[in-house]
């Protein structure tokens, strides 16, 4: 017998049944405030949670809607049953895919009167360019910043992953966050720490060249972007970006471990103590994943651990050959709630600046050690200044790199400012931002 | 017709043969302050500068003196011209290098009784334990201090340099700088830009597991740093390491494109935005250059620049989302003379900062960008932040490490506080620690 509402189940499909509600009918919902939404009933997409409507509107875009928000549905027309229309509307079944715009490269254009990049391009405005987009999903597209990524804040942070909550409550089957590169390794993370236990992959991509460049990566980053969320096994937080300089390969590589290592290079973003998750062919636009060692997606929006506040008094701070503890002192007197240092080696500072870390503690700021070598694992019981720092009450940060212990001692302060439960949190591996197995092959090779 | 004199030649040949002296013959030298060396005369080391006696202490070690510093030459007792003695000694003729210790985990011993290590095996113990030295050299050791290498600063910087100088204007054949691995990369830099034009190299070594223990890189690390300061083409600073985790080859890496990639790895030194000079067969221990862009060895002494000051209130600040700007601000109030910034991407910071930096420049601080991708070049006229960062008078840094922009500014800020002046030297390229020709393979291949 043929299903007219495949995919759907339980309540929602009692209240379409009772409407005589079909795929391919012509419905009408009604939300709170009068919002009426009204366009093709689509089929129910596997991996949304089992509350959501799907509808084409008359835009191309599919839309998935909470049955909890929908307060009355019309059927405004419907076509015969097993006809050919409704066969029609089957096949062409698209998942939602959610774009959040949030600047950068991927959205600018050059200024032909300065020569400059300025972000300027929306992302409904880049799938006019990407027309290959509209093969894999359906979209809708929101911007919520147009601003170059050295200007975002943990405030920021805290919008994106509001809103990426609200699109996943909202029934979309996939979501992908355009940004700038310079900082979209941070975002990342923040994200990575506010949404977990994800039923879907959030895909971060940008663009080393502009998308109105003849050389752009963007439209390819952004299908593999498309790809990863809708098609990827694992629930996290991912930044999707050409694993090569050639058009051939995109890695999606976690959040909490990847870093832009290179200024220029499209290639730039690398995973760091880690492998990338998954690889996409861009030829043929498959996705493979290639590290086991995943969290794989949630049953739905109501399994989603939600926490997206920052501390924005937590500094960085980087050691060198003469650093100066008044910087330390400074943070301490301006009431700093956290400090990362980046340190030497296994986790090291000149020990001169030890008497500084130890009132920092003592007024209840978080230290947390990270290694400028990023590569590596922090050691602070090797060496006698490592053992000193642990005991002035510094926190190690194991193989997190120092943006992401930046990133996650901000989201851990918002919090709790309790030492002893910073301590905890910080060492405790919510997103696997911290790789208990390094092998021997994590290290790249370098050509000489 | 024999050469009693091999090597040596003009004002010392002159003063040597009026005194009688010849190859094998025991000398005793005056200098001033009633210091005295005795022992037997050595042929004349091609590299060594004209002025330079070398004579073999009866500690094994062979010793260069300037003949600008001997009062009086005493000849003590000759063995019969050509005989079998003096073959002898010409033959085992070796050339003198000098091993400056600065303490590191090349120098440093397991305390058992806490397992944490410490610094405090002497150079000249380690000879002890590497008797495979004594076949390339003999060996003027001196401890200038035995510290871990966090607690290096600037005043550090300069004794070594100092000690460097005096070394070569006492004729020795190579210089080897035993060093601890943190900050080793820093003193490299320091050491290229206060000792320019060199007439040999100068090797920089160290270790990343104590050399007590049967996994020491240290021998083998420090056969090749001699090899290298012996029989390199270069008058450049190098970090000699290991290139690979085992035990068949080690890199001379360019001091002011070296960094510590890795926590704990033995080949943790990677050259970046460049290739390393020469690798170091230590099989065999020989030496094969592999960048042909390199400083030739100068003629001597006589041709070095040396200036070793630095200016210690210099400060590299990191970039980050959410970076305050009273961070600058704090730097500007405390009359800092220059700051480092280690950007994002091609040299940005948040533009919200552009006012703090502007007033910084205003009040005669030198700021300077680089980026924290670490690979790539900085190029602050692609995005409108980067330009109006030049605008507030931010000097770029190009492709150089955050870690070499600090130190040069240091070193540039002892010299001149005068911003043009600065900036000039900052863009000037004194060491190659600007790599005008980026090819593709400088970046190397992530293996996943």
């Amino acid at each position: 017998m043929d299903d007219y509402l495949p995919g759907y189940r339980d309540f929602v499909r009692s209240v379409l049944e009772k409407h005589g509600a079909r795929i391919g009918c012509r419905i009408r919902l009604w939300l709170a405030n009068n919002m009426v939404f009204e366009g093709i009933l689509m089929p129910h997409h596997e991996f949304s949670s089992s509350d959501i409507i799907v509808v084409k509107l008359d835009n191309g875009y599919n839309i998935g809607i909470s049955i909890n928000r929908v307060s009355k549905i019309d059927v405004v027309e419907c076509i015969e049953r097993g006809g050919a229309r409704a066969q029609e509307v089957i096949q062409k079944q698209k998942p939602v895919v959610k774009i959040l715009g949030c600047g950068g490269t991927i959205a600018s254009r050059v200024e032909y009167e300065t020569g400059a990049v300025k972000p300027a391009m929306s992302p409904a405005e880049l799938m006019e360019i990407i027309p290959e987009l509209k093969d894999f999903a359906g979209y809708d597209v929101e911007v919520l910043f147009n601003i170059l990524s050295e200007d975002m804040t943990p405030a920021h942070w805290k919008a994106i992953a509001e809103s990426v909550y609200k699109s996943i409550a909202n029934g979309v089957d996939g979501i992908v966050v355009t940004h700038g590169t310079d900082t979209m390794g941070y975002t990342a993370a923040a994200l990575a720490f506010s949404l977990q236990n994800l039923p879907m992959p959030i895909a971060l991509v940008g663009a080393q060249r502009s998308s109105d460049r003849p050389s752009t990566d963007a439209a390819l980053n952004l299908l593999a972007a498309v790809v990863t969320t809708l098609k990827a096994p694992f629930g996290e937080v991912v930044v999707v970006m050409h694993s090569t300089p050639s058009d051939t390969e995109a890695f999606a590589h976690r959040g909490v471990k990847v870093r832009k290592m290179h200024s220029s290079r499209r290639d730039a973003f690398q995973s760091i103590n880690d492998f990338p998750l998954a690889k996409i062919d861009l030829m043929k636009m498959e996705i493979k994943t290639i590290n086991n060692r995943f969290i794989p997606r949630s049953k739905g929006f109501e399994e989603i651990k939600f926490s997206a506040s920052f501390d924005d008094k937590v500094a960085l701070v980087k050691a060198y050959p003469g650093f100066q503890s008044e910087i330390i002192d400074f943070l301490v007197d301006k009431k700093f709630h956290g400090i990362v240092i980046e340190g030497t080696g296994l986790g090291h500072i000149g020990s001169y600046t030890i008497e500084s870390i130890r009132r920092a503690v003592e007024e209840g700021i978080a230290v947390v050690m990270t290694t400028q070598t990023l590569f590596g694992r922090v050691n602070m019981n090797v060496y006698t200044t490592g053992r000193r720092l642990l005991e002035a009450g510094v926190i190690p940060g194991e193989d997190m790199l120092p943006e992401t212990a930046y990133v996650k001692l901000s989201w851990v302060l918002a919090q709790t400012r309790d030492l002893k439960e910073v301590k905890k949190m910080m060492l405790t591996n919510y997103v696997n931002e911290i790789n208990p197995v390094h092998t021997h092959n994590l290290y790249p090779i370098w050509i000489h």
